[in-house]
């Protein structure tokens, strides 16, 4: 028979067994934590009517996605999880209870030019409130408790939550006139970290037409810094100037004041005037998240208050305000900068029991016993030497193999051996179950990411 | 601006949220359930080098598959988990540790022609364990504890497992002189159910060749019935006449012998000699789940084991054994039987917390203590009436609202209702959070499907 060589195409993330158990508890930490917020998890198809997903049509979105045609179809694979939920919501109108709170964890395709660490294949952690006609700044503030509690659980306290709100932005531009350059003007300002300010008003002179003195007000604007209360006091200066400012302020100082309340620490959260995301799809508070020690990677959590999510298939007026994690990108920056906890015991087996018996009868309902009691246990049931069951359980990296010969059947006990330490003790089966299942609960406490 | 009427294509699911809650239920049992016995999940990419995925051609599934080019590449969706997980094994055969016990429930498409519950997109929730070389028949034995778990949890007890030998059923018609015929006669056996043993005769006289004598053989063989004990005490009347068969039977007493240990009452286990499923895939025992009461809803979940996962990558030989549950198709086929049961709570949210004052804060800290206790909480911060605020939480179908007035914040209480039975108490936070946790813990123990 003719061979083809196995291969995985690139651009297309394909993880080894310990490094998807990584993966899986990273997974497993955003489904508790939107769960707890009460969002409801959705499943919407890979595939949809082409013309369903390119209804806002036009841009790099058109050249990236992955279109075709069956039969008669023509078929698009999704790019986010956003177009799915416009076209979800709107079908599904009359059934949905409003604000309905949806997550959803899937894969979307890009077909990005390949290079290191872009996918094609990808997968998003999104989380969106959708409001029928209106929907309260009080699910605006929500919002950072819960990135706060994401990345606390995956064991980080040196990442910041940055907020501003694009209504204190376009006041402010109006204010000085310049509404209609305030595209360009916000995409300069983005620059501000990686160029400085200098720089920053040399282009807002020269590409965006500004003014000196507006540019002077600009970056005098740009560089408000401080405590929450310090840039909130420093924005109250500009009040009353502006209807859209007053009221972005008015949305970010109720943003701040429930900080407290959602449990979010004051240095986890800050207000950042430069941050201004998509130009033309966010309305009120946006949001970015850096990992403190890694500005590098850019921000691993981001979104933003939308006006409205399905314009395009209905007439409904349906605000939001959601959240997207690139997971796929999250995991495989972490990875490459060794920030994945190699402490974290990512066996998928707590435990391996091994017969050491004529008949594996006895092992089989040991492990069936430890089974009921929780653990994650495997039967090794191959005629091998004990060398190689030995060499099998290092192998899979299981933290315990238990042993079961005549002598303990016939006590009713069991020999546990810690592969870690090489510790082994002899037990009932209750009390092996009880130890191996203490090390499960401490290594479920275990920090999916380092923090170094 | 021009609307796009909003649809999903006909042949992929979408759920609404209650159902969606109800299929998340039984994806958590199967990964659970699939995990306690030691299986690491995978995920591997739903789009492969379209050679990879054809490399066995032919047949239904090439006019099936999703197969489309982008640049230069020829690429298909995924039609079923196993030969990406065949290629999966092939490509990363030094690094894994075998046996490789692997799971994995995801998405795999089918341009079927569509029809009423046939889907072209659909979950596959697979488990399989690899041998490197040799596999030892205790891993067939181990297979009906699985399937019985996870219908167990399901909430199932008249379910059977059913369970043959292809060995036996290839040493038996070997012994007839029918080896080349087997096939077709296996095909036509099949029909037994369906058309009865008078007719299933006629077929192996006029369509299979065989003889008078060699066809009341057969009926006589596949008549073989009754207590596992009774079946394997018929089966040794044919003992020591074929290699393959003696080997089969004694294969089939492992699997029998070992039922207790692993837990599988008898009356959930069959020996049924007349199933074969795939004809040239299988060669050892073979699993097929049919539902007691339902048996027109077919096999919910079936395998066997087979010699050579990866003989279109590799040279080297990796026998398996493995089922797969169709689980869209089972959980479409369980709702239109009105099976799925209505009893079990499927609101994402186990209370809605309701500000009953000037300020949220402290509804808003209420909720963050009710979170970290484990309860679902969500805020309801919209500015509506209080009778609006009860129609959302009913259309929500939360089991519980929180009202938090200024009475109950000066006592440090709260007042919970029960939205089912209208009985609402005033409770510490605490009280409340145990309240709602014990709801949802009982819950967690309602069947998701129902036996009637």
């Amino acid at each position: 028979m003719s061979m083809i060589k196995p291969r995985t195409l690139s651009g297309f993330m394909e993880l080894l067994p310990a490094k998807q158990a990584q993966m899986e508890r990273m997974m497993a930490i955003l489904r508790d934590t939107y769960s707890l917020y009460g969002f409801a998890p959705l499943d919407t198809p890979i595939i949809e009517d082409a013309q369903i997903l390119l209804a806002k049509g036009g841009g790099e979105t058109e050249k990236q996605i992955y279109r075709f045609t069956k039969g008669d179809s023509d078929l698009a694979m999704r790019f986010d999880l956003t177009v799915p939920l416009a076209k979800y919501v709107a079908l599904h109108y009359n059934d949905l209870a409003f604000p309905f709170r949806r997550y959803q964890i899937g894969k979307v395709y890009r077909g990005e030019r390949a290079q290191r660490g872009r996918f094609r294949e990808f997968y998003q952690a999104d989380i969106d409130i959708i409001g029928d006609g209106k929907l309260d700044i009080l699910n605006e503030a929500e919002i950072p408790s819960i990135i706060y509690n994401i990345f606390r659980r995956f064991g980080l306290t040196r990442f910041q939550i940055r907020v501003n709100n694009r209504k204190i932005l376009n006041g402010f531009y109006a204010m000085l006139g310049l509404s209609e350059k305030s595209g360009d003007i916000m995409r300069t300002v983005d620059k501000l970290d990686k160029i400085g300010a200098d720089k920053v008003k040399g282009l807002l002179l020269s590409e965006c037409g500004v003014s000196e003195e507006a540019a002077d007000e600009i970056l005098k604007f740009i560089a408000i810094t401080g405590s929450n209360g310090e840039v909130i006091a420093a924005l109250e200066g500009y009040a009353g100037r502006n209807e859209i400012f007053d009221l972005g302020l008015s949305e970010l100082k109720t943003v701040c004041e429930n900080l407290g309340a959602f449990g979010v620490p004051e240095e986890n959260f800050a207000v950042d005037l430069t941050i201004a995301r998509g130009l033309d799809y966010y309305t009120g508070t946006v949001y970015e998240t850096t990992l403190l020690d890694h500005p590098e990677i850019g921000s691993v959590c981001s979104g933003g208050r939308y006006d409205n999510l399905a314009e395009y298939y209905t007439t409904q007026k349906l605000p939001g305000v959601g959240i997207s994690i690139g997971l796929t990108r999250l995991f495989y920056v972490l990875d490459e900068q060794n920030l994945l906890n190699p402490e974290m015991n990512s066996c998928a087996c707590d435990a391996l029991v091994i017969p050491m018996t004529q008949t594996p009868a006895a092992a089989i309902a040991l492990a069936q016993s430890l089974r009921t009691a929780g653990v994650r246990a495997q039967v090794y049931g191959e005629q091998k030497k004990f060398k190689q069951k030995m060499t099998y359980a290092n192998k899979l990296g299981v933290p315990y193999i238990v042993l079961l010969g005549d002598d303990e059947i016939a006590e009713n006990k069991c020999s546990v051996k810690d592969m870690r330490t090489g510790v082994q003790v002899t037990v009932t089966p209750e009390e092996a179950a009880e130890l191996i299942l203490a090390d499960k609960r401490k290594n479920a406490e275990c920090a999916v990411i380092l923090e170094k």
